[in-house]
């Protein structure tokens, strides 16, 4: 396997994320070429500049174009603000790069179909960055539920919260607004539960929903009295059918006090049930009907090698991987599918579904009516 | 004060539990006279007479109707099979007589409505076994948010758990049934988590909602071969919009493998959340945005005197009340009702709410509507 | 078995859970005859004339010689200050009564010493208040480790704390002093902890140790400007070797804020391991080296049913018991003790064990000397 | 600053989490020139030359004297087994070079001395790997304490525990040799709890202690039934006196079933507690005594941008550091120092009292006296 060349485009949370899991890859796995970072994309010039100084890139560019175009350039890992995601991804698919995308998509789900159909017909390799399905926690939990440690599963309940809109006080932005940001707490943490959700229990059928804005204006800036609407949703709940039949209940929000990353779930299973948080993404708890009554009780797995590829960070158990570990799982996961010629996971079709269900969710609250997925 | 002489239906679960809770009453609270046990009623009659020895009972019956006209019962405890509530509790009134009943009312709405129009023309007071309300740390929840400690509420989450029809080869009872039971999970469990929910946001105004029956049969007895329906529901969720338009999300499962007494519920305000877990029952958690951000976090606040009654049990913090001791608050409550001559807390007319909004959420099911509760 | 008489000494913390753990063993077990509250005492008399009232006692009196000599009285139950213990011990004993006395036995142990052997030559029973021992987690744990669930025991860590000393600004009272309080941190919480340490690993041969005055003198009285010296131990620690070879560390404090009934332990064993902590009373702990070691970790066992004697509370499992209701067990032992003829545990020949250690600690601290207790 | 040469000798646990930190610690924090990685040291020379190319090492070699000897090196990080710390660091530091070496410094005390001794004399800096001490959380608790929001240190309590030797039936290998592995527990766990001790309560002064070899000894090989001794400790725990008068309760063990990662501590002060455990390694503690008592209790901070340097890693809270960025902290100190030319933390300096604390354990055991540090 020949080493693939790394245009990064944007330099904020996520794009320094990309930039350490692609640049430390290698060394934790071994089994790829290590990446070459080519070149890194922001604006003005000279914030590009000093970004591919700091994270190791041979290059820098303000024009995006010019980063696709580069023949240099295999992967295009495109961690803008979403709403230039689906212009990026789709000038990249066409240019027969490899996209890898942070999640959502795009604003719409139209927009978010488009861009599946372009990589169905393409020749590159696309993965979205849903990256907390990458936890050998949730691996471990799939694993289980695979062979049937708790039996059938017959529900689900997910959490997903942050405070970063909490408070009341805070000022206006772009992230109130449907044409910016699209949907509001859906988009930004909602669909991270669905891409649990569907993974442990499959895809989703139907669903009814409500949402609310806890705070329906913001002030503009300090002191000028100006308040402007909060156009997308703070609040999101809805009552899931998954495929299979499985009765869900999933809700989210982006005003949870005291919430920094909880993405919490249950599945309960005919024969046991298994619990998650990952504000403790190290721990996995599972109850079995199993032994005698007297000694059954929730089991805390603290995450070791024997919950791979754990063992690619640190050899000892319960020594603790972090959040930007999960992003080196997702690299590798991309530079495999692409080594082996394969589809990656999630790719645009996998995590087209995702933000399938949170547009239904968003549909079915603001019609007041059952949404079917398909 | 005069003391209040006791008849007690039902010697199970919760007619120990009165038992209990009419016997130490005084000597925890010192403020009530100590109530007199007159009658137990059980069938047949030598095991009404054992545990009138055991409970501390004057005398003992295998007639509730004679327990009822005792003149020396001045408070008829029922705590008998859900089917039989209704027949009692109206007897009881009809003859004057301060009504505790246990949870849920009755088996339908219409029968909790008919019970519930009698008491306000009665002159006996009556109380509903919500006794999870009457934790001192849920006492301490509602007076943190009546005085803005987490400002104004703006989401409510809540689950109720246990797992005695979660194993697939449990036989067949009559629990299965609408005719005896009356709604399943949402009568056993969900009605208490819709108490909480009440008592901390508010009355709820409607709600749609899915139900689901994990376990379509059961078998009969061993080795019969024989299977019956279950009729009600093992798992029930809704989604809920208070009267104030607090949107909320609850759901409840009898067969959830691990839970044993999982009342767990998230308010989430405009300046702190509050959470709770009845497992953990002495323990509030409480997250307030105040002071600088890296030293804000969930605080947890054991159970102490600090948080009345607790110090009635126990004058030292952190030392643990239990199951039992809910009770003994609820009798308190109803005692000192009755001596004031006000209603108690919660009366029928506070627990017909809590069972309209179960019969709602299975209507809502059933009918795949939204149902208003008015 | 006919029924037994009760005689209560003192009305307070601890006086009141016996009282209500006489009134409500009978109905709690239903195996023991319900006890007769006959006498209670304690000054002045009207306080005692109350007391009687509120716990439902026949008669009441202020000489506590005049309770032991009431001919109706069978159980002596001593609750008051430790510096009266050995007295009304000893008295009782002299009578012929049973004694039922709260820990610590006396302020010495030559006291102790003294007290169990008068309890030898008597034919009442004797049992001491470490009720923590009478929880039916701690009654699992002990099971666990005698069919060797955890291996062979290598290792015991305890720690128990509170923290009613730790203010800086509180006043000087008698318990400052070792005339009246004897020891310090060690004879309140100490000597539980070392109770649990016994049941689990076994007795105590030697040890060595440390302790600690946080506050060396504490102001007489608001404004006084006096200050009076603190005579006993804030903190102690000590490193045990049990007779069977057992290496064990425990550590006690009552100046730990945030620690309000805090008696933590773990057992180390070839096999596993047990860790439990008394805020949560109702959970046990659980590490097996069994089975694949990707499913290993900790078990958490909720109390229940399955947990004798929890059933008789509530026959459903995780609802929790409460402070007071292992004083109903620890009743209920020292009642079917006196019924059975044998002796009730732990009597003053088991306490007179934890005492010897608590003591040993405290001269081994003062004369930095490794101390056995034989 | 010039960019800085890297030599690597070990490619284990710590030579990869060297390897991974040196990669990214540019990218991570910016403000140091990214790290030269040029020669990888192991033995066979293929196995060094197999992973200098999945580090990403210019070369590689079999010969750390030869690495050692490189121009272009200009720090030598040591991560080989311990025996051979003393001749790698001495003979780096003799060059000129500066050392990052893993703990512990060296097999026996005087060894360490002699390193320090020459440290002290060289130009170049050291630093050792206790990368626990770098944690953010860790450095918020030092912060809290030295800002007074505990009050006055009183107390402190630790523990740190691993299971790797819990298996009885585990094979016999060099680290059971005291001369080849030192000492046991304390050499590998111990020592990172007393960095921890002596950065949050200050240098120890003397202490008594106990240890213990849990397995007296181990088969050699599988079917052989030959089985060699244990030389150094399974088990061990000492009771501390620090130079500032503060007592303290240790203990560790390697043979602690459950126990992955385990490093726990309280500190108790006169206005409050914090407390801490490693496999929660993103959460601190801490009990204020301040406001309403009602409203007391353990907060738990989550760490985020709050605590520095967490936002280097990642902008938003609660989203986790793992294990292999607090070697990347550690990394950021050494550079930081060699750039400010100022001494890096701990340094050899601050190890070699560690150090002294362990083997001061093990002394005081071993002749079961009181042993002073100076």
């Amino acid at each position: 396997m020949k080493s693939l060349g790394i245009g990064l485009i944007g330099t904020g949370f996520m794009g320094k994320c990309h930039a350490l899991a692609y640049g430390s890859v290698k060394a934790v796995f071994g089994d790829v070429p290590a990446p070459r970072l080519e070149v890194l994309c922001d604006v003005p010039a000279d914030k590009a500049a000093g970004f591919a100084d700091q994270f190791g890139f041979a290059r820098s560019t303000s024009d995006w174009r010019e980063l696709i175009a580069d023949p240099k350039v295999d992967i295009v890992c495109i961690t803008t603000p979403n709403k230039v995601h689906k212009d990026m991804a789709l000038a990249a698919l066409a240019a027969g790069k490899h996209v890898h995308l942070e999640k959502p998509m795009a604003l719409t789900l139209e927009d978010a179909r488009t861009m599946r159909s372009l990589a169905d017909k393409s020749l590159g390799k696309t993965i979205v960055g849903y990256n907390y399905l990458h936890n050998p926690a949730i691996a471990h939990a799939r694993g289980l539920i695979a062979e049937g440690a708790i039996g059938r599963i017959v529900h689900f309940r997910g959490m997903v919260d942050e405070d970063y809109q909490a408070d009341p006080d805070l000022t206006w932005t772009w992230r109130a607004t449907r044409a910016d940001a699209g949907l509001g707490t859906l988009g930004d943490l909602g669909c991270h539960l669905v891409s649990l959700a569907a993974a442990l229990v499959g895809p989703v059928e139907s669903l009814v929903a409500e949402t609310r804005t806890v705070h329906a204006t913001r002030p503009v800036g300090e002191g000028s009295g100006e308040h402007r609407p909060v156009e997308n949703e703070d609040i999101a709940s809805a009552l899931l059918t998954f495929e299979n039949g499985v009765h869900g209940v999933i809700s989210t929000s982006r005003s949870a006090w005291g919430r920094k990353s909880y993405i919490a779930f249950e599945v309960h299973g005919t024969e046991g049930m298994i619990t998650f948080d990952q504000e403790r993404m190290n721990e996995l708890r599972l109850y079995q009907n199993r032994g005698p009554m007297a000694e059954q009780g929730f089991k805390t797995l603290l995450s070791g090698p024997e919950h791979p590829p754990y063992g690619h960070f640190v050899p000892a158990p319960g020594h603790q991987l972090g959040f930007n570990d999960l992003k080196v799982i997702e690299v590798h996961e991309f530079l495999r599918a692409i080594c082996e010629d394969r589809p990656a996971v999630p790719s645009f079709r996998e995590a087209l579904h995702f933000e399938a269900v949170i547009h239904a969710i968003a549909e079915a609250a603001a019609e007041e009516k059952r949404v079917f997925l398909k």
